[in-house]
């Protein structure tokens, strides 16, 4: 018998089709990606083919040339104007305004193929560090109210380069996803007394059947309503709602969790497609939330593979098919045993 | 300069690249589905390949047999468990039930190839007719709370089969897309006292910009805040929340302009792969509404062809980007020239 579940942070219900229980080795997917290292604009040398870096951490060598271990630059194609006043208009029942907003890509590594999953814990800190810092500047400009990070690993996810890199989009508002989280996990708090994430990750602590790994800092889950085969989100254990204020001794927990969380689904799944993106707290800066959401709220960042079509069903209702149980994903991914 | 737009319905953001301004010719799509005609289950005389028929139009024949103009049948793997009771449960924060409710495939018609956008405008008139039909059923069920319609049409929409098909899924619950419409659509009536809908409808035609085509009793269009390139939503001139309800002198003109907007979305795009699904109320012998919800609330159908990628960015955030101005789409629809 199909399960219903209902996710406690989004109120997204999701069918969860046991019966189909799919493992890693029913899903196909390609993972063609034709740009090679010899042309790459990402790769080192090549640093003249991409605007200027706006951010780098280096071992050596000056801004624009090689020596970095992780560069950041304005996309060449950005989705939004770097430049220009936000004109909001109302006009009858539309509401719109100018597409004025940051929209940076951040090069994980000098690297052409190997990603986060591969690359070693102490360059995977780094990574986080630089997150950490461009989302923390974008939350600097008080026209910036919410900043999505965001990756696409693999043309079935919407990469169109090969190189592996992060990308961010600075918002001129608040987007309805974060809004709907922010204002639901702010409803549970007024009814329950405490905040949906606390008891989430006190739930998966105890339980142990959909808990992917743990260190001091962080949890790695599959959700009780995951969306898609193999979901896993990340949090911390500890509560944050920003994540630009993540302070320097947390980078080294929450890469490694990542790097392995992604290691294990990669070895698993045999390098599968993915994204994974952050939902944190809107610039304090351009929206003022009370303090009753911040605590309500917890930063996490959602992983999800891409294994499984979103058709006609999910895009009518909401409502979202998986064949793989959480408690499936879990295990697989918990017992796996890496070199 | 791109522009920010939210729906006055939904409250997503969109970004509208209007720079990148992408006309049929831009995108690429293949349109791979090889299921030929020879083992088709969806085409006359392999009835017996499919559960047998729940229900049919025909001409000639006995039921599972051929002779049949539209037919429907359980989905031979079947998304929820026909049978069954709920068992709804609260555990802690989480809540769940049995994966209960019909999940049917509406078989267009016995024409392995044609399409809504190919059959005669009488062939499109009676699939309508099954639409009404297997909602009015599937609503006499008091624990289908809603009842999702929707087509996958190309591999790329998530289609299996190549046979044109329509599917109806019928769920214990009330969908959060469905949801958020209704209460959106809720807040905006008690807010300015008219529908939103209603609202959407004037403006659209008064402005003609986004106007794609029009009869007496129904209006085509391309949504002011689009989250898809080529999107076109389909609604009645008149007021109707529930699409169960619409009676038989309505089906011909919604089959007709239906079908003209599929054919006009067909020969621009060169046969895109494209979903559409129903929005519409929930049963009402499940779930009581009052009056105020039923009048701001309007049935409709959205069109969505697949062209574009979902990632990162539109998972995380809920806010898309959207390459081409739905007055764009408007314009290159409603000005095209049809045989």
């Amino acid at each position: 018998m199909p399960q219903l579940r209902k996710d406690p942070v989004t109120g997204t219900w999701v069918v969860i089709a046991e019966e189909r229980a799919r493992r890693p080795s029913d899903f196909n997917h390609e993972r063609v990606l034709d740009n090679s290292a010899a042309t790459c604009p990402f790769c080192p040398g090549r640093e003249d083919q991409t605007p200027r870096e706006v951010f780098a951490l280096r071992d050596h060598g000056e801004a624009n040339a090689s020596g970095w271990d992780v560069r950041v630059v304005p996309n060449k194609f950005p989705a939004l104007s770097p430049e220009g006043g936000l004109d909001s208009q109302h006009q009858g029942i539309y509401q719109s305004m100018n597409g004025v907003g940051v929209h940076e890509v951040i090069v994980d590594s000098p690297d052409h193929v190997q990603t986060l999953a591969d690359l070693p814990e102490v360059h995977v800190q780094k990574v986080i560090q630089t997150y950490v810092a461009r989302l923390k500047t974008a939350y600097e400009n008080e026209q910036c109210v919410y900043a999505q990070l965001f990756k696409n690993d693999g043309k079935e996810a919407g990469a169109s380069l090969a190189h592996p890199h992060t990308q961010l989009v600075g918002l001129p508002l608040l987007p309805s996803r974060i809004e709907r989280e922010l204002s639901n996990a702010s409803a549970f708090f007024s009814d329950q007394g405490q905040s949906v994430f606390e008891m989430m990750l006190n739930e998966t602590l105890e339980d142990e059947q959909r808990l992917v790994m743990v260190n001091d800092h962080f949890i790695a889950f599959a959700p009780f309503a995951s969306r898609f085969p193999y979901e896993v989100h990340l949090m911390p254990r500890f509560g944050a709602s920003d994540f630009s204020k993540l302070d320097a001794s947390k980078w080294n927990p929450l890469g490694q969790i990542l790097k392995s969380v992604l290691r294990r689904l990669k070895v698993l799944l045999n390098n599968p497609p993915f994204n994974f993106f952050l939902h944190t707290a809107p610039n304090a800066n351009a929206l003022k939330l009370d303090d009753g959401v911040r605590s309500a709220f917890r930063w996490h960042i959602e992983i999800t593979p891409r294994l499984s079509m979103t058709a006609g069903f999910e895009w009518g209702s909401g409502t979202f098919i998986n064949p793989t149980p959480p408690e499936l994903t879990a295990s697989l991914l918990r017992n796996l045993l890496l070199d």
